[in-house]
């Protein structure tokens, strides 16, 4: 931690992101248990830190997924060099084939051209990405083994297959997502088969318990965690929060604190506060109706709980590490844009 | 621009934030003819970028309007110290004291405690920010005189007040929301008769043609705007949009580019396509939903307009100023965080 960055929780400055030690090294500990070594690549789109991800390295997940040609190009620098898995589709991958001496990278492809661009910009591995349900990104499963075949007579080393079944991560029902997921990755084993190869990719936080059928799992939220993977029945607490400061109470029944929309990922709606409701959120401002307004006093500090944590965490500069009131580290949040 | 940045719009990496050059003049022209010199006060959380503030300065617009401390920092940093308010409540503002023999700043406060904050912390001036209807801070306006009153006494320079009738950017019908304006910024007036000063600094881009009251008016977002300020009836037109890569075509209906929700503010909801319908957002894609299918190839271009200006700015390092098919300047988006 820098000399200078504040020891005690107090002395934060607010809007900050801070990650409660006790319950990070918990969820990291029982996906460790669950999904040893290799069988986790962290998805470090969910926490876009190379410390986070030297943290990870160490306990034993030595491969990366990455949702961005940055995210490589961070995690290349910081050494994290093992297996790195860009598991989108990209045409800007010049940049990661300049890297191949460095560090293993393998790219995932859906298309020829998409394929074309690995081979001209010197990505030296690759995976088939296929559609497993989710409408987005991914080939027919008929189209797969034809894509393999042609990366290998280009010289390109086909490591396997990635599907992402995204759209059953929600599925709140552990048996009926079971049976949804054993059906999407049907469709990636038989994928599998045609391409060869040892690695399926797939799965996320919200199927690491149902996804049995892939031979890695792609998730990164579940060790920060947010309100809306909360209600799913995962063995997983909240560990991050948005600490902010009163710096308004009005008499009319609210208070207001300095973090706004710009300080959390607003796309699942609106962040969560244990002791009232969310009013309404400004750029950097939340009103807040406490249960006992007056409980509440200009300069108090409040924790809030993100509703979608991915795109909360890429909005800051730096995570904080507390155990209790004490600032144990500070992670730069440094594998941020394009 | 530095020298390694691309000249042509197809050579810029995706996502990248586009400013129209035609369309961002013609805002600036519109809103230099309704709002000369100081009587606007442009709002520095909407564009985060000194280079445009350097813009605005020259066209006459000296001071600026801030929502962060940081963004004050960055104001004074690259010169434009003329008149810089903290348009929100801090009780950190220490850090704006030790400038304030660089800079003329000013802070708003509402309540005791953030007045002492700000006479503990060094600063010399101060507006009395007074409750106009919206639910965010803001003291009674019969408390202003008062707090005016303890800034004087302690050797503060009272400027005046300030009162943002946010709750009112979005009413569409202008006769009525001119009547509304009027009856809140009443209550402005009303404060700045007790406490006092030149300043009754107040409204935003939604209400700069029907706030005919206070003396300077805080807009920002009217120079790039969106497509929720695009549905009233304002003299201004959407110069900014997200460049985006299509990186793979399904044959079920659906094209998918590279910007995501993490390059997009989603607290108005999903951003718009003219060729077709937004589909779903994930971290770093959309799906779309093109009209005709047959017209789109993976690595074509797609630009996206923003639902929400000020946040989709925020998640950005830059923004890049094209003329056609000439990008003519880079802008570092160098006001975030706090």
């Amino acid at each position: 931690m820098p000399d200078s960055s504040p020891s005690r929780l107090a002395d934060l400055p607010t809007p900050s992101l801070v990650v409660e030690r006790s319950v990070f090294d918990s969820n990291l500990a029982t996906m460790d248990a669950m999904l040893p070594g290799p069988r986790l690549r962290p998805h470090a789109k969910a926490f876009k830190s190379t410390s986070i991800a030297a943290r990870l390295h160490a306990d034993g997940h030595t491969g990366f997924c990455c949702a961005t040609p940055r995210e490589v190009e961070g995690l290349v620098a910081a050494g994290l060099t093992d297996d790195l898995l860009l598991a989108n589709e990209s045409l800007d991958v010049a940049r990661l084939g300049a890297l191949s001496d460095d560090a293993q990278i393998t790219v995932a492809v859906d298309s020829d051209i998409t394929l074309d661009a690995a081979i001209a910009g010197g990505v030296r591995s690759i995976l088939v990405d296929v559609d497993v349900g989710l409408p987005r990104c991914g080939c027919d499963v008929a189209d797969a083994g034809r894509l393999a075949d042609k990366a290998r007579a280009s010289g390109l080393e086909v490591r396997g297959v990635m599907g992402y079944e995204g759209h059953l991560m929600m599925v709140t029902d552990t048996a009926k997502q079971a049976a949804l997921v054993e059906a999407s990755m049907a469709t990636l084993l038989q994928a599998a088969e045609a391409v060869g190869g040892d690695i399926v990719s797939g799965g996320g936080t919200g199927t690491c318990i149902t996804n049995t059928w892939c031979t890695e799992i792609q998730a990164g939220s579940y060790m920060l965690l947010d309100t809306d993977y909360a209600k799913q029945q995962l063995p997983f607490e909240i560990s991050l929060n948005i600490l902010a400061t009163v710096i308004s109470v009005s008499p009319k029944g609210w208070i207001v604190a300095d973090a706004g929309l710009k300080s959390h990922g607003m796309d699942h709606g609106n962040p969560t506060w244990e002791h009232g409701d969310v009013f309404i959120m400004s750029d950097e401002h939340v009103t807040l109706q406490p249960h006992t307004l007056s409980d509440w006093s200009v300069g108090d500090r409040i924790r809030l709980l993100p509703a979608h944590v991915d795109p909360t965490v890429a909005k800051h500069e730096a995570m904080w590490l507390v155990d209790g009131d004490d600032v144990v580290d500070r992670w730069a949040v440094d594998l941020r844009h394009w």
